[in-house]
């Protein structure tokens, strides 16, 4: 199998997405395109001095341009067609690779893979998913930016999406839970409620509303919002989880004794630390596009490029979008029938 | 000073709700009325044992009804004429106190003062603040729940009532951001984005777009959002906190040097969990409403009980409900005319 990594996106330069490929490629044995400035990307390959068995697994494709991160993405793909993003949707749009993983401009790369490949047959609106660590095993999120404003079909159609690609992770017959701000049915605004009875009519295995205290719970492995409210959960977690720890390091500081005793618990919170680690899990999915594409954070080490490739991977082999389809097929009627 | 305590709200009995009230009493020298089963009340009293002169601050109100957690509010207020939460707002409406508190249910509590004192001139939707930790100093997030469906007018005046609140915490010309999924201009959903621009044209000290990320790092003072989406932020910072613990607690377990390490930085994690204790705060602030309320959460113990009492005292003393509607009268204009 061949998967394409936009070798220009991220935070941290071409090296460490390479290193992030070359680490896919040892474990998983599948070969790599990366698409970028060849010359450059070249110079960052020699650099590494890897074994020369593992850099015949990677090959260049040339692209001339670049997104950056705040560009408007319609907007971005629409004057730079030759940016990296753009020409690692085209090459699977002719059947070179089979995915895309890209650590850039997220919006960017959803609208370049819907420019390249188009939706999934049924699909309305195709979005983001995220999977997000809890006390048990992770729960995938949907829709965590993509679409800001939703009609209830759109909400329902994440539902059927993000169920297909808990495939990847082995989950069967996913418990899909709407995220409200109750428990009861009823709860909720009226998004959420016209969503609560198609899901209800539906073919999934629907257990009702979670309440934002539940999303870290891990007892519900699918849930569904908009993406405004997807997106701020994300955020807000993420800067809380980063506030926790500051908070208690400084009053680690504060006392000796408070040091001494954090030497000691060090090994515990580096397990704690690699726990929560969102470099542990692979990318976001891009979810309802023709084809195979992940979008990873901006500040994604080797090690979260590597395993956003493993996803990609795992998603074309489980075939999550012929998957989407036919669940979409199912629930059509039921949905329009609505 | 007098204000009424809701005796029958909250998860953790009246004993715990006397006792912040006997705690508020010593503190600020104020009085307080007892709201509900008088006989019943007049026990837990008793068995607390304090001194005659703190006792005789609290005075005793009889109300025969309750409103449980989970009664839809309106309806609750309508049956329920005679519970503990509407005999506390008739006490306001007749003059008898100053303010209520309760840790009962919040829809109730706000709509029972609804229905006892009315809206604020120029206010169309009342809802709930509430103040949230972060790594400096704590920030409004209005509205948390009450109001789940929003147009932009209601987020605007969210910006308004929140300001004003803020004056209760000596903060002048607080920052007011919208929450957003983007910090640049043009970013959000169609309700942030116009409001976005009411909130430009006003008097506020707006700041622009907030996102999730920001939340608790303390460079904005005030945020707006819909009910919706700020009863799931704080929820999922709740779930989180005490996912976060009960992971790094589970890990520190697995090792004796680990547990030897956590004992002796233990001083450190008490100060830690101090500064994000939400007891520490007051409760939440029913903002809009022609007099003083607040619903306090239902776990709340004596000392947030104590902090929720000492808040409605602040509000009538800085006079939030005037400083609501001449800030609105001062923005009508500009809000209408948008």
């Amino acid at each position: 199998m061949r998967i394409a990594l936009d070798a220009m996106g991220g935070d941290y330069g071409p090296e460490e997405l390479i290193t992030g490929a070359i680490l896919a490629v040892k474990q998983a044995g599948i070969e790599i395109t990366l698409v970028g400035d060849t010359d450059f990307l070249r110079t960052h390959i020699d650099n590494l001095k890897e074994d020369s068995r593992v850099v015949s697994s990677l090959s260049l494709v040339h692209a001339s341009e670049v997104i950056g991160m705040d560009e408007y993405p319609v907007d971005a793909i629409r004057r730079k067609k030759n940016s990296s993003i753009m020409v690692a949707f085209e090459l699977q749009k002719q059947g070179e690779v089979e995915g895309v993983v890209s650590a850039g401009n997220s919006g960017a790369t959803l609208a370049a893979a819907l420019r390249k490949l188009g939706r999934v047959k049924h699909v309305v609106r195709p979005g983001i998913a995220s999977m997000f660590p809890t006390l048990k095993r992770p729960v995938v999120i949907m829709d965590i930016g993509a679409n800001v404003d939703c009609r209830p079909l759109h909400l329902f159609q994440f539902a059927v999406m993000a169920s297909a690609f808990s495939s990847v992770y082995d989950i069967e017959h996913p418990r899909v839970g709407i995220l409200s701000i109750g428990e009861e049915t009823g709860k909720g605004n009226s998004l959420v409620k016209v969503t609560y009875e198609m899901l209800q009519k539906s073919s999934l295995n629907f257990i009702g509303n979670v309440e934002g205290r539940d999303v870290y719970k891990g007892d519900v492995d699918v849930i569904v919002c908009d993406g405004f409210v997807g997106n701020n959960i994300l955020k807000v977690s993420e800067g809380l989880a980063e506030a926790i720890m500051q908070m208690l390091a400084s009053e680690i500081k504060k006392s000796l004794l408070a040091k001494l005793g954090y030497f000691l618990a060090k090994p515990a919170f580096k397990r704690f630390k690699k726990r929560v680690d969102y470099t542990e899990y692979g990318g976001a999915p891009l979810l309802g596009i023709n084809g195979t594409g992940i979008v990873c954070h901006g500040k994604s080490n080797a090690q979260a490029i590597k395993n956003a490739i493993l996803e990609a991977v795992k998603m074309v082999e489980n075939n999550v979008k012929d998957k989407i389809s036919n669940d979409l097929e199912k629930n059509q009627f039921r949905a329009v029938e609505t």
